[in-house]
């Protein structure tokens, strides 16, 4: 099995840019005419796997949008995972983190269950919580550092010790693994921040959200982001492109012009 | 529909403690003659649930060790909760929490879906992260203040302008919303650090883990908590108190010796 960074490495490097597809599938928003059956979630995210994938570097799979239905949520859930190509990377957008022993059990979850190959994990907890993550060499950890949501400002931005929390939880985490086993969610519609979260974390992998519909230019963000690896996620704008039959050709299209603005 | 915090009032007073039952159950650990099959995690939940539920002001559903074993373990994990008496407060114990239209999915998922009455919640990314949790009138939101594991000490106790960070979150979030939709998880391990953050909250709902297996003491700890309102968990020591076939018996005498040194 290749190692996760590798995968965004040769994914990178085969489709030319960062470009993650978020696969944040709505009944309320996919084109009208599926809304009927709640299995026709499953045929529009893999219309838009099949005609995304030569173009994606990663798709994120937010936990939520399935969790919502319940069992039936759960089983689209693990039937898109499995039909991602293995030579893109699959994220587990779960934001999990709990004491050791039921992170193992999350963690477990995520990569023997739906076969990820990144998880976003939430620090609040502390280190013991991230390390049955990173005790999984299969498994990626994105650790949210800053988020792209306005209470970020809540705790995040407080001054801890003269520095933002984000900053300390950045910091100190670096120390919990290497950069092929760790990296952050740092939010793109904070680009100043982005900047300064990339010279605290020069090798590490970011996962940035909030380009597209929350309002992030994909040229700013990856200009500070610099030369640190990246992947730039977009949901909304590209998956709901179309609200007709040909939705999928519409991705793609959105999808494509993503990707030349994310040349890496 | 009896509002959740009135529910845990009435359970109270009914079983005259404040005793929770963690379900964290792990099919390593259930007498060694059930571990052939995984539904048997299912019999050895509502085993547990009737041997206790007139004891138990609430039960605590840990989702990560049901995530665990996919499908299967969701499963089990919705038939368990529809089990449990609707007098008893139910707990998802997921931990969650995301951006704000998210949150709304997760909060449809454990309310709609598994029929909770309240949910863990980590507060990192915020008050839009959380609100849509407490839109929901039908459903408590416990949210994370000061945990029982070592690595706490990580972010939560770095002085943030004057105070730890876990007490900032608890000042700012009881803004939130009224007692009577919001409380805390204050862990036990941290006696001291309880009173004071009972003196910062006195009239929320604490969620107190940490006892039993995980060392806290529960007359120490009910006397740290103060008059506030308060639910105990005891996780393993209980469900795991016997080994063979009579577990559920001995489930039962320990949950009687906890319910007399959690009187309320």
């Amino acid at each position: 099995m290749t190692a996760p960074f590798d995968k965004y490495s040769a994914a990178r490097e085969r489709t030319g840019a960062v470009l993650c597809v978020g696969l944040d599938t709505d009944l309320d928003k996919i084109p009208e005419y599926l809304r009927d059956r709640l299995q026709n979630l499953l045929f529009f995210n893999l219309s838009i796997i099949e005609a995304t994938k030569d173009i994606a570097c990663a798709y994120k799979l937010n936990f939520a949008f399935y969790e919502k239905y319940g069992l039936e949520g759960w089983e689209i859930l693990k039937k898109t995972f499995d039909h991602i190509p293995t030579n893109v990377l699959k994220i587990a957008d779960a934001k999990r983190g709990d004491i050791g022993n039921t992170s193992k059990a999350y963690a477990d979850s995520v990569k023997d269950y739906f076969g990820a190959d990144a998880v976003t994990v939430n620090p609040y907890m502390g280190s013991d919580c991230v390390e049955p993550f990173l005790n999984r060499k299969d498994l990626f950890v994105f650790l949210l550092g800053l988020t792209s949501n306005q209470g970020s400002s809540d705790f995040q931005k407080l001054d801890c010790e003269g520095e933002p929390l984000y900053k300390k939880v950045i910091k100190k985490s670096c120390d919990y693994a290497p950069a092929e086993n760790l990296g952050f969610v740092v939010g793109a519609t904070h680009p100043k921040e982005l900047a300064e979260v990339r010279s605290l974390a020069p090798d590490r992998l970011f996962l940035i959200p909030g380009v597209g519909a929350q309002g992030g230019d994909p040229e700013a963000v990856l200009q500070a982001s610099g030369a640190g690896p990246a992947i730039v996620n977009v949901s909304r704008s590209v998956i709901y492109a179309g609200d007709d039959m040909k939705f999928a050709d519409k991705a793609r299209e959105k999808a494509l012009e993503y990707q030349k603005s994310l040349k890496f």
